[in-house]
């Protein structure tokens, strides 16, 4: 395989694959976006999902997730008032990337590791 | 578009997707594969491509990326001795995830900041 043509990224190919690390950065953007992909959600149901996650924590990776239009936080009107999470249509285009992810970690893993 | 099948990860998928983004991880290793791209290349050519980096880093980006086998480092018989880097067949396999991570890092940025 011609190598030369592996990674035709220049320098606002760079930005734009930092721009997607980046949003997906840490540990707990991935299993949150997982949880929520089962459907809209109340905050502590994802932090009963979220394995270890402090509230602190989810609340500041929630707020991020929506500052990136990921996920969208509706304000019932109720008493007292109750607040709910869930996937926008901008989140559904994260769907290639994630399998393209999960494909090469896996394939990474079997070459590195062997299983 | 049905918002469900959006981030089919499961816990397994999930860490597939985590160690993609942990051998890619950082500011450094996107440019040094870049710069890698154009063919076999000795350390000095490499810190003068990627603008910023310490040889300290350099050296410490250049032996990750060779334990997670995308980069070989040859040392040829001469005197002194010389030492070369090159992308692996390995790396090779980075372009489809590369590609996925470009486009959406586009596509979220129009979507963001709309340009």
């Amino acid at each position: 395989m011609e190598k030369r043509n592996i990674v035709k990224c220049h320098a606002s190919g760079i930005r734009a694959v930092k721009d997607a690390m980046d949003v997906l950065s840490g540990n707990w953007k991935l299993p949150i976006l997982t949880s929520l992909y089962e459907g809209t959600k109340r905050f502590k149901q994802i932090s009963r999902e979220v394995e270890g996650i402090s509230d602190k924590m989810l609340s500041k990776e929630l707020k991020e997730l929506e500052m990136n239009q990921l996920v969208k936080r509706t304000v019932l009107d109720t008493f007292p008032p109750k607040v709910e999470y869930e996937l926008t249509e901008h989140a559904a285009t994260l769907e290639k990337l994630l399998d393209a992810m999960r494909d090469w970690g896996l394939l990474h893993r079997q070459k590195i590791v062997g299983k």
